[in-house]
C-alpha cells in the first residue's frame, strides 16, 4: 500500500527544523589551534590599537615647532640624542633642537610630536655629536600613528559566530587571546543505510554499489562546523537498523541517516521513527532532488533521514543540517548565502518542481554568471565533485535561458544568509 | 647610509620565484583524512558509473515488448515473479508478460528492457500469485539507468591538484580510493622577528606589542595547503638570528621569516641573506603594502622575508608564498584567483602605488562588488580580518569611483587562476 505524503515548502520545513535547534556551547581552545573554528563571543579590543604612539616610518622624532622656519633656504640642524630600536621606548628628555632616531613602530618619545623621515635628512657628526640636518618644517602630528587610530578598547571587532580566518587569528593574537572562546563542535552521528552498499575498500559486485555518501556527508559535516561519529553501514533490516539507531542516539547531539526514507518496501526509517516515539516532522519536501528528506524530532534531538540518492543527500545536509550546526555556532546568518547570478547556458527544458542544480560560479566582466557543473539527474555524484554552488530554478511550464538572472546558493561561503527563503 | 633598491613588477617578482618553485611530492592517506588535502593524481572512473543498468526508481522492470497494446481502454495484467531490494539481483528469467518488483538503485532482470513506476500499477493477486495491472504502453528503455551513463571507466573525473571537497570525497569512495594520492603538505618553517614582539600570553609592555604576524602567517601556511613549523620569535640582533636561521633551513621547505627586511638600522635580514650566501632574488617590489619584501634563494630552498607589518606581511605571503604552496600541491592554478568587480565605493584619493586593498566582496542584483573592508592603513590589522579579497588598484594621478570595474584577487577560492599579472 502506496502511503501518501503531503510535501510542504522547503521555508516551511527549514523552519521547523528551525524551531527545534537547541542551543551551542562554548569551550576554549588555544590560539594555535582555533583556525576554521566559530568564534562563541564577540571579540572586544582589550586595548587600544597602537596602545601608544608610534611612528609608522624610520626616521627622526622631534618637536613640530621647532621646526617651524626651516625651508630650502634656512635649514634646520638637530642634535640626534637616542636611537631607539623597535620594542625600545625612550629614556631621555627631548628639548629645542633635539631629535630621537626612531624606527618603524616604535613609541614616540613624550615631548616629540612628529617624524622626520630618514630619507629627508642628512647626518653628520659635530664636536662627538650626532646631528641631523633638513631643509623643510614639520607639521604638528605629521608621521605619527597615534594611540587608538585603529581600534579604540572595547570595540567589538570579530562577531560572534564568525568562521576564525587567517586575519582574525592576527586580531586575536593582537588583544592577547591565548585561549579562545570557540562554539564547541555540534557531535553528529552517521549511519549509512541500504543492502546494496559496499565498504570504499571493497570489490565491486554484481548490483551493488559502494558507500559514497558517509564519506561526502562526513566532509559535509567538517565544512559546515560539526564533529562526526560514523557508525558505519546497516542492511535494509528493520530489528536491526532500529536497535543500532536507538543505541547510536544517545551518544551525539543529532543523527543522520542516509537511505531508507522513500516509500519503497526496504525503506525502513518511517517505522523506526514510530517505533522510536520520534516527532516526524516532515516527510516530503516540494523540491528535488531531496522531495523524501524526512526529519524527526526525539526529545531534544533531530533525526535528519536524508535521502540515499547522493545528490540529494547532499543538498538535503546542506538545506537542512548546515543552518543548525551555524546556529549551534552561534551565527545569526546559519544559512547558505543566496545571491543572485545570471544563468550561463540554456536551460530549456520545463520542470514542474522547485529545483537545486548543482553549479558552477564564474565571473564575466564583474557579472556573476552559473552554469551546470555536469549532467544534473539526481543519481549523478560526479557532477557534485564540481559544484560550487546550487542554484535555486523554480518549477513552472517554461524552460530557463542564458542570460536569466537567478538565485543560487553558495557551498563554500563562510558568511552565510540569516534568512534566505 | 641608506640602500638604493630598485623595485621590480609583482609580475616579475612571481616570475623570479616560480621560477625556483621545485617539485611537488605525493603521499596516501586514508579516505577518511583527505578532505581539503590536494590530489596528486588525476582521478580516473575505474568503473563505469552505474557499472550495471539499475532502477532509477520504485516500481517493476519487465519487457516492454509485452506493453505494446496497453492503454487507458486495455489494461495490461503483469505476473510479478520476485521481489528485489537494492543490492539483490535477479535469480529467474523473466518471461512473457512477467514483471519482477525492483527498488530505486536496483540491478536490472537481464531480460527486462524499462521499469513502470510504482505509483502507476495496481497490485493484486489471483489464484496464489501476484500481479500488476496498469493502463499504458512502456517505451524501450524507459525508467533504465543504462550503465556508464553518469561515467564511463577511464574518464578522467576530477583533475590533479583539486583541493578535495564533499563532493569529490564522495566520487573517490565511489570508485575504491581507499587510499588516497595527495601532496604532501610542503614544510614551511616560520620565524617572527623583532625586539618589540610579546608573546600572545604577555601583558602589554610601553612599547612593545603582541607578536600577530606568526599566528596569522601560520594560518595563511594552513589555508594554502602547507605545514607550518614555527620557530618562535627573535629579536633584532645579527649573530643570534643568523645562526637560529641557517639552523632552522635544513629542517624545512623553505622559510618565512617577518620583520627585518627594511633598511633600518635593525633590519638584518639583508645580511644574514649575505652571510649565507643567499641570492636574492629581489628586495624591493612596486606595490603597497609590502614594498619591502625581499626573497632569497639557498640551494633548492626559498627564504621570504615578508615585512613586519602586518598588512604587508599578509598581501607578501598571498602574492609570493601561496602560488609555490599550490603549484608544490600539483595545482597548475596556483595564484589568488582573480576576476572583475565592481568597485562599491569611491575612494577618491589618487595614489602613486600599485595598491591591494583589504576588501570585501559583496554581490548586488548578479553584480560583484567590492568595497575596502576597514581604514586601509598598511598598519591596520583589523580590516583583515573582514577581507575576502585584495583589489588591485593600479596607482596613477587620480582616484577611483563608485562603478569603476576593477580586479581584485578572491582569498578564499579554491579555483585559482593560472596567470593573473
Amino acid at each position: 500500500m502506496l502511503e501518501r505524503r503531503i510535501p510542504i515548502s522547503v521555508a516551511e520545513a527549514v523552519t521547523k527544523i528551525i524551531d527545534k535547534k537547541g542551543f551551542g556551547e562554548k569551550e576554549y581552545v588555544t590560539i594555535a589551534e582555533c583556525q576554521g573554528r566559530f568564534l562563541a563571543e564577540d571579540i572586544v579590543a582589550t586595548h587600544d590599537v597602537p596602545h601608544f604612539n608610534r611612528s609608522p616610518y624610520d626616521g627622526f622624532a622631534l618637536r613640530s615647532e621647532d621646526t617651524t622656519f626651516g625651508s630650502l633656504s634656512n635649514p634646520l640642524e638637530f642634535e640626534v640624542i637616542e636611537e631607539l630600536g623597535a620594542g625600545m621606548v625612550s629614556s631621555k628628555t627631548v628639548q629645542k633642537n633635539q631629535a630621537v632616531r626612531i624606527m618603524t613602530g616604535t613609541q614616540m618619545p613624550a615631548e616629540c610630536d612628529s617624524v622626520i623621515m630618514l630619507e629627508l635628512t642628512k647626518g653628520f657628526e659635530k664636536d662627538g655629536k650626532k646631528y641631523i640636518s633638513f631643509k623643510r618644517s614639520i607639521k604638528k602630528g605629521e608621521n605619527v600613528s597615534f594611540q587608538g587610530e585603529d581600534a579604540k578598547k572595547g570595540d567589538v571587532i570579530i562577531k560572534k559566530g564568525s568562521q576564525i580566518n587567517p586575519g582574525m587569528k592576527g586580531v586575536l593574537a593582537t588583544f592577547g587571546y591565548a585561549e579562545v572562546p570557540v562554539a564547541k563542535k555540534p557531535v553528529i552521528g552517521l549511519y549509512a543505510t541500504g543492502s546494496e552498499l559496499l565498504e570504499v575498500h571493497e570489490p565491486l559486485q554484481a548490483g551493488k554499489i559502494r558507500n559514497s555518501n558517509a564519506h561526502m556527508i562526513a566532509a559535509q559535516i567538517a565544512r559546515a562546523g560539526g564533529e562526526v561519529v560514523y557508525f558505519g553501514q546497516l542492511v535494509d533490516e528493520l530489528e536491526t537498523s532500529y536497535r543500532a539507531i536507538s543505541v547510536a542516539i544517545d551518544q551525539v547531539d543529532m543523527l543522520i541517516t542516509t537511505g531508507g526514507v522513500s516509500v519503497g518496501d526496504y525503506d525502513y526509517l518511517p517505522d523506526i521513527y514510530q517505533k522510536l516515539g520520534a516527532e516526524v516532522l516532515f516527510n516530503k519536501v516540494a523540491m528535488r532532488p531531496g522531495s523524501v528528506t524526512t526529519v524527526a524530532a526525539l526529545g531534544n534531538k533531530l533525526l535528519f533521514g536524508l535521502s540515499g540518492n547522493p545528490s540529494a543527500c547532499y543538498v538535503g545536509f546542506e538545506l537542512f543540517v548546515r543552518p543548525i550546526v551555524r546556529s549551534l555556532s552561534f551565527s545569526d546568518t546559519p544559512h547558505l548565502r543566496k545571491v543572485q547570478a545570471y544563468l550561463g547556458t540554456d536551460l530549456p527544458k520545463a520542470n514542474p518542481f522547485h529545483r537545486f542544480v548543482r553549479t558552477t560560479l564564474t565571473y564575466q566582466d564583474g557579472r556573476l554568471e552559473v552554469v551546470p557543473s555536469g549532467v544534473d539527474k539526481s543519481n549523478i555524484i560526479m557532477s557534485l565533485a564540481g559544484a560550487d554552488c546550487l542554484t535555486i530554478l523554480p518549477g513552472g511550464t517554461r524552460g530557463f535561458q542564458k542570460g536569466d538572472l537567478v538565485e543560487t546558493l553558495l557551498l563554500d561561503d563562510q558568511t552565510g544568509s540569516s534568512w534566505p527563503w
